[in-house]
């Protein structure tokens, strides 16, 4: 069994040495849900202050061109775009930010769609985060093309000549199981299909190349592992071989070649710049271009070896002291993101009531407790924390207090 | 002539005593572009930094329902609805706000042409701001619609029984001329035709009544006389009628009946909530809301008074000190937005000589210089002090110094 001291030296001793202080965290609570929203980097909040007072309320509409106090927020979205490429594995240039993760989705859906004209079908996976699904539905009603369900354990048996695009999530929201993203691009290639990503629940904590793998698309979110902050905007890759066909249905002033001729006509920009489509939300990728300075000197295979390292010792000391507890992450590496989900009939007051002890996770409809293991801010002393005050939740019988008979949260 | 003093006793007696001072304006500034990123009202940077280090920071993923800090994420883009909702004539809860103003006019013209099944015609006007025809050509190109461009000076002219619907822009963004919102409305339903309003250079500026208009669809941005800070979300309104059948194309898990329950299926919302599709952008959403505490008290008649004056002393002094130049904006109030625009072949050199001076107006390819009179920040003894100006600039030729020869700004 690891002793505190043993876990106290893994942290002292491995990579993550000085990133736990770059985020302000709460005194006495362990944060294990930075798979749903990150923690706030530090210099988020003076960002925002600076952008508000000196570029917007001093330096007014100038700041859309460069200025002393920085401005420049005509190219803030690339300069941001460029910062979260090294994560995924992308060219510089080929990051755009902005819009929503399903907004994001319905326009690469569409633009994947017209990439081959001569198939129609839409596959997606049942079980993946619902707005997926749900936009994939819209596309199919709207265009006219087909969506189809596969099979989780096996998305590439539904390929077949009719499959314009294998849409999947790298890592699974309920489960934190991990997709070959390798392996099924190359299957929807062999297929003639375009394969997307899904990087939400990857991006800054699982080592992603979509270069590397050959990917066709990829669409995530910045309000994770990239800590954001709440509905940051969300992140779009175009394999750069595809971007001279790209042509996404939002046709918006910022995705022109030339949006400040104000012309008549559309005529979409060079590059990844035309999946713009409206004016950027300033404040945000300001929060966000702040938030990723917590990345600065951080290999992605540093955060992934913290972050194996935690979710194996969760892993091992909820088999270990827990074992009626059924642990529904797998248990090897190639398969595992950065989060390990629990199955039980009282998840939801376990969840609780391990809140009400400072250790945060959530739940997911019906019995799902989620722990996210974010490996820029979560130590193995907080693994071994989490884990003893979860033995003595169900030892005390705490998730079962009448409160939480009534399931009232939102998230 | 007006006089400092007169224009001065104007300020202090009128209604728009203590409004400025909800402002956070730079000495030494004449901000006459609020048309197009309004200023900084005074609470948003504490707003911000309150939403950052405490709902975030230390509340972190509890904040989406309601905290002693505030919180209750999850319905902060409904409530910050029901503060613009008084703005435009519209019912408290038949606003939403969120995406950006083309992803919104986008899910809007979809959604509209599937109201009108058997007509397949969208009417735009040619010098409307961009994005609406881009937006509007995307969305012909993808439905199999079309695209009619009518006659800016006779919109109704282009209505017939084949159009769906009539998408126009409120208060033209180079001209500052506004439409007649009621009668086109009325024209557009003697068709059978839907009408849809930019509000985008009207509301926080101009009365618009779009239940006493019978209006059928309203979008608009919050970073103009709204003072939402750049890029800041847009928002949407939707006839209460047509609500039940609204079937808007980005079908997203906050737009869904229940988005916690991660089922499979879509079900839409009630009401405006089915317009929603992603996670709310909620830093900028508690930007937008803190901002709109400037509106606190003000009514829009007020505010149109106020607008009528500024505009009124301008366009009556540039006429009479500078007879040569063309005054491109309607003299009638009833046709007359919150800006003047004024045309000259240097008016490039001659927005840059006057922000040289510290009056900032912008400049509108090829020959406007427009002039924003934010009737909440904007006095008449700034109307003066800004005509001085531009008359020192003509007269002196500092608007042909070479620096202008070459345009160089993004805005």
């Amino acid at each position: 069994m690891t002793t505190r001291e043993e876990a106290a030296r893994l942290d002292a001793a491995g990579p993550a040495t000085g990133w736990r202080e770059r985020f302000a965290l709460p005194e006495g609570v362990v944060y294990l849900d930075g798979n749903s929203l990150g923690a706030l980097p530090v210099g988020v909040a003076d960002r925002l202050v600076r952008v508000a007072t000196h570029e917007w309320g001093r330096d007014l509409i100038t700041s859309w061109n460069p200025t002393a106090a920085g401005g420049d927020w005509i190219s803030l979205a690339r300069r941001v775009g460029m910062r979260i490429a090294p994560l995924i594995g992308a060219a510089p240039g080929d990051v755009h930010v902005g819009d929503s993760t399903s907004v994001s989705l319905f326009k690469t859906m569409v633009a994947a769609l017209r990439l081959r004209p001569g198939r129609r079908v839409l596959v997606v996976e049942p079980s993946t985060f619902p707005t997926d699904g749900y936009v994939a539905a819209g596309v199919a009603r709207l265009t006219g093309a087909e969506l189809r369900w596969c099979d989780p354990a096996d998305p590439a048996a539904s390929l077949d000549d009719d499959v314009a695009l294998l849409s999947l999530t790298h890592v699974d929201f309920r489960t934190g199981a991990m997709y070959d993203l390798p392996g099924l691009s190359a299957a929807a290639h062999e297929a003639g299909a375009l394969v997307q990503w899904d990087l939400c629940h990857s991006t800054g904590a699982v080592p992603v190349d979509l270069t590397a793998a050959g990917a066709d698309l990829a669409v995530g979110c910045s309000y994770k592992y990239l800590n954001g902050g709440p509905g940051a905007p969300a992140f779009t890759w175009v394999a750069p071989a595809l971007q001279p066909d790209l042509d996404q249905p939002v046709q918006g002033w910022m995705g022109h070649a030339s949006p400040f001729a104000m012309q008549r006509d559309y005529e979409p920009a060079d590059g990844m710049r035309r999946m713009a489509s409206g004016t950027p939300p300033v404040l945000a990728l300001s929060a966000l271009d702040a938030a990723l300075d917590a990345f600065d000197g951080v290999t992605v295979a540093d955060l992934r070896a913290v972050s194996l390292s935690l979710t194996d010792l969760f892993i091992r000391l909820v088999a270990d002291r827990l074992p009626d507890v059924e642990i529904v992450t797998p248990r090897e590496h190639e398969r595992r993101g950065s989060q390990v989900s629990l199955r039980h009939a009282d998840a939801y007051g376990i969840v609780q009531a391990l809140i009400a002890r400072g250790v945060v996770g959530d739940f997911r409809d019906p019995d799902i407790a989620r722990f996210g293991f974010a490996p820029l801010y979560v130590r193995h002393v907080d693994v071994l924390d989490a884990v003893d005050h979860l033995v003595a939740v169900l030892e005390a019988g705490e998730h079962r207090d009448p409160r939480y008979a009534v399931r009232s949260t939102v998230t």
